[in-house]
């Protein structure tokens, strides 16, 4: 796991407490008999490094945002600011507004010099306040700007397309022999991120779904076989779908991208969905936005700005199928829909997003100080570690349907209907 | 304003504390220059009476709750039951389940019995514990069942169509010589029952859309250009819409039944909200969803099985209109649709609604027992009332476009553009 | 109810809507037989006035904030900047700080000037951007230094103590021959003030009251023979006390300052606690601060700053009265005692509480626009009035141990102990 | 860590999914120079087992929850009964009342039978549904119970005198060849038991801190010189003041056990107090109770009934020496103290603490039914895990002042003052 560094480091670094640049935390901690211990992945552990690569009073730093909006985004730009600030001693900090297309200087506005009494109270709100986009920015013009404006480090706060376009930054800038750190501070609500246990802003959404779970079992429970059906996030994992539906204990089918379910037939969902009706008259039912989507297989694929494939909408396809499939079977039924996405990704971060935010930005501004690049945080077994980006690219965390969480879902649910083999 | 009785007061209140039954409440309170002093409505105070018309002991009463959630409905089962159980020493408590329909014995289950225990932690809970559905029921045979079970007092909580319904089942039994008190409780989280100044459900309502606009306001906040567009409750009425605009500061166009708005031209809604991003990069904007439906009068008019006239969807038709003309004027905007309404019904009552559902339903308990009949309790001037339900289908209360509320609204928006005249 | 003016109304209303100045709102509303309709107040009702006293442009205004926190007083602050700024058009607003210490030059910083931007977020905090102190200021110098910023108006948020001061700045100002507006926002939690109807901050206070009671109920539930004392605001009235019992219907005892209960004896709140311990084995008490105060009338009368007399502590006292009444009593019990008070006022206002405090803050405006002096805004079935601060002299608000919501109170709680007579 | 077994397990586990007994964890996890691999810990994998111990529809488990409140003990409960019921097809199920007490048939009620019914919604209420107690238990009184109601698995919920007691329990039984099954479940609030990672209950104490913080800010920062002393749950461990300062960024000083601060002399933190006084004007300082415990140390130590140690008043002491520093050195200030405990430990678990009950309970069943003993329920590294109680002895979890989180809370406040060394 060999991180990239921009170089020897220059400088004493004047925080006292240091973690040793050879420390390593594992991946793997689970014995098992016959395991051998060679297959390990080795994380460098993050934290501030006795000797740092630039000279505070000189550094230019740079922070921008992108992809959709996630709870603790503010909490992230606030911590990076303080840290560079208060602890470094560097004064001069810009914010590229508007994600990637702020580093493009024809369309982009001037960046905004931040200030600890600009970002002083920006963690209790929502959102961001360099404001965000989806798309990728052509990187030769970005680095272009970059230079032009001597910037030192950029940190990149978001998901999947967001590293690798810092990736490529500061490809491009190596390439033409600018020292330039980015520092990749990974932003998914769906807590999809190999390596990274737990991304900010995921609890926080499990937390919010969990109150949406309330008030879809209050409809269900309140008329005769109500069904409540919820489609929340979860595009490719089904981690928030999984999480709430422990968290809550209000659930009765959880649907997720991971699980292959069947609908019709005698094992089918919406044969256990009728059951289920009969028994108990009422039902919650809720699926990530990527499940079942080998329903659609046939279709052709979409993309949107930022590169990901548009999903085909599984809310309104369960809607109808199990309206029409309840209909058709005698059982009348009210079924209510929620969609309750845009009111979970915008709320402020909870007590313990918040925590985790102000590690994920520490330490990225440890990293970039000590000269590290092309990497981002991230985050196993309680510590924070480097993670080279290209190593993103060859895995993805997904929800094991084999683990101890599905296995807590299903014993929450008591959900028991046929899958795809 | 004469309330029917059912005959005169045969026995002594069990609680010290009367209010005498000839004390009125003045509807018209406003004194301007000119008035002529007899133009006013005189509503009987409700309250416990001196002398009560049931008898404790034999009385049996019953509970029905019908039409859409509201929160504290189950506040109000609660205090009726523990009301009539501990202040008057009523024993048999019965609840039909399932709205109207659980009158019918043909489909109804059978009344369950309301006691304390029963009772005990219900108002935590949003929804309603004996369950709800829409439409009428065949007065005759509800009558018949009432009779045979000997049901003395016949809680309704529910909307218009509901307790027009209640009239008629009183009607009918008077017609049958049976002495049946129908005693309504208005339930409107719309806010819009003539004579009743403030319904339960409406303030819990406020304060939940007042977050939804708080995350609206992130969403639009966070992207150039950003628009949210918030579809709220509000068929008639748009004391919702108003309320929560003026409670959150966040809201820049709002747009109710009441307010005949124009879209397109140079003093159209439209052209208001383009300039309106060209100065601050964001807009808020809600619509109750009876808003706009003018924009619809061609279409045939459907009804849904309360009875209430289907509304054209304002929500998906502004969405359509404001995405299209943003992109045909040249300003590439990000729109983020609202549609909370499932969220904020099912929530349990805030401080506020709690202590409106207990007088009410206190007060519907008194009346009862009084042997008033064919009435709903009202609220004015802080004085809760007795109603004749004839009265409401007289009267509708709509926001009045030029009150102090809206003017508190358009201070709060700076809104401004054409509606027709 | 004579308002006094500063003088005729020399300009006009740049609003379009007017109240009439001669519309009246009557302050008895309940008939009852053999009333006589000659003993009423009828107030002004308040709103914006056709022409007006001040020309915009030129005027000057200042704001302070006085007293204990309350929710809302920010929100206030707020309301007052915009509808002077947008919709009069004054430029000039100052905020003096601290309180009316702020208005002595000797000790007061510089007033600082209140921008749209600067209020722009207040409101969704708790306290007051302005500061708040206790204590009067010297009148004379305080209406030199007025004078000298040319302040033509000047907006007093507070409670009794800050009204007084109110009018006799302006009587000082009076007398010198200078036009001076004194506009008052009553601020008081306990909602204790005579025609006013519900004070900002008030609901907040009941629902905030209402989370403590349910950890109350929690902590008194999970041991046997719990008892949970939460002693809260409520210096001369019950109705914070009152109201959190109604809402929470989770109290057992409810003490205020109006009821002078009787702790020893066979009827007494000691015995009837025991009783509800042996029956029930766990208990929720709630006191007001003001509750009991004739333990201790033989003690010498202390004073705050602001002038009120310093209670002795009936939480302090209750506590050790009950541990020694049960433990006597071979009752062995856990008492927990809650004192939350400035976890109550220190939070933002809630919705309902919004939307009065823009209210109270737009009529504020509208009548020292008209030019009214010497006045606070009043509130009273659903309408903003002007009071006349000498008025409040006259007449305290205190909780009707014989009206419908202390009725409520014991419908809740099923308390029957021994008062005083 | 060798794990007590009961013998050898002789039934098939209805469940599909199992983990191998021969799993481990791994309890160090970072790999620096020189470090050589052989003083690790390995602890047994928490999970189903594929063969059983005890034959479910013969077997009785009973459950006991001890010592304080702790947010998610009635999500523990719930969990438990379900896992048996629903998965294993257990029917007894006890709970015992009161805590340890109950296990005293002398002294306690008798158990009452747990369902699927009983435990339905208690989840969403803060609290015990079994009542909690301080204090031990007569070992053999107990053990005869247990034996005589044939109880074959004791769950104890507790904090360490429980588990301490649970371990006896077993031992005793052990000795008299009765097959007792002992499997605890940590419950501490304060988050200090070695070898878990996280107790649940820490992160909904941490959230609502956080709230108390914010309340604790706004009071400080709206009068001049104010300041906010908020004593918060710690005894030993000052995970909680930590953990609540990096969430919600307004603290300025945290006080901790593990830090012996100084508080007179130049360095020491009154004087830095007022150096922030002077410099800011306002000031957030939290303090864990188990704070400063060093300024008290010539007292003789007392116990509580649980044999806790019982802490000095650090929060008055502090209050009272803040208060007369602050006025010899001539700076007028007002302090607010906050003393939130009960209002934190009895609310309901957040979503996260409810999905970390939800692992504990199952996978404290599955121990159990496997027929482990003498542990409790352990987490490292997101993995559950089987911890021998005697391991618990020899090692406390507390606060490293040279970690990581320590170094969070240095960078959130900023704070600088000397410490005994």
């Amino acid at each position: 796991m060999e991180i990239t560094s921009l170089g020897e480091a220059r400088f004493d670094n004047p925080m006292s407490f240091h973690v040793d640049d050879a420390a390593r935390v594992r991946y793997n901690v689970i014995v098992e008999p016959g395991d051998t211990p060679t297959d390990d992945f080795l994380f460098e552990v993050a934290g501030p490094r006795r000797r740092i690569f630039f000279d505070p009073p000189k550094t230019r730093a740079g922070i921008v945002t992108c992809g959709g909006l996630c709870p603790g985004v503010n909490n992230v730009i606030r911590a990076i600011v303080l840290e560079l600030y208060h602890r470094y001693g560097v004064r001069d900090i810009f914010g590229f507004r508007n994600g990637y297309s702020g580093l493009d200087p024809r369309v982009g506005e001037k960046p905004i010099p931040m200030t600890p009494e600009f970002v002083e109270d920006i963690h209790k709100d929502g959102g961001t306040v360099l404001n965000t986009s989806r798309g990728p920015v052509d990187i030769r013009i970005a680095v272009d700007n970059l230079i032009a404006r001597r910037i030192d480090i950029l940190f990149t706060i978001g998901g999947d397309g967001t590293q690798r376009g810092g990736a490529k930054l500061f490809h491009e800038a190596r390439r033409r022999g600018y020292k330039l750190a980015v520092v990749g501070i990974p932003k998914t609500i769906d807590n999809d991120v190999a390596f990274v246990s737990r991304t900010f802003g995921y609890l926080t959404a499990v937390e919010e779904v969990s109150r949406v779970i309330n008030c879809a079992h209050t409809e269900a429970h309140s008329v005769r076989n109500g069904v409540a059906l919820v489609k929340v996030m979860g595009r490719n994992a089904g981690f928030i779908a999984a999480g709430a539906t422990i968290a809550s204990q209000d659930v009765n089918f959880t649907l997720v991208p991971e699980l292959p379910f069947v609908l019709d037939g005698e094992n089918g969902f919406l044969s256990a969905l009728k059951l289920r009706l009969i028994d108990r008259e009422h039902a919650v039912v809720i699926a990530a936005e990527g499940a079942g989507q080998h329903f659609f297989s046939t279709e052709a694929q979409r993309f949107d700005a930022s590169g990901n494939p548009k999903l085909n909408d599984i809310g309104a396809y369960l809607r109808q199928r199990i309206e029409a499939y309840l209909s058709e079977e005698g059982l009348p039924s009210t079924l209510r829909y929620f969609d309750p996405s845009y009111l979970i990704r915008s709320v402020p971060a909870n007590a313990e997003d918040a925590i985790l935010c102000n590690f994920f930005a520490r330490n990225a501004v440890h990293a970039a100080m000590a000269g590290k690049t092309g990497i981002l945080i991230g985050h196993q077994h309680d510590t924070f570690t480097h993670v080279p980006i290209e190593l993103l690219e060859q895995r993805k965390k997904q929800l094991d349907i084999d683990s101890p969480l599905w296995h807590g879902v299903v014993s929450s649910t008591g959900q028991n209907f046929a899958c795809e083999t």
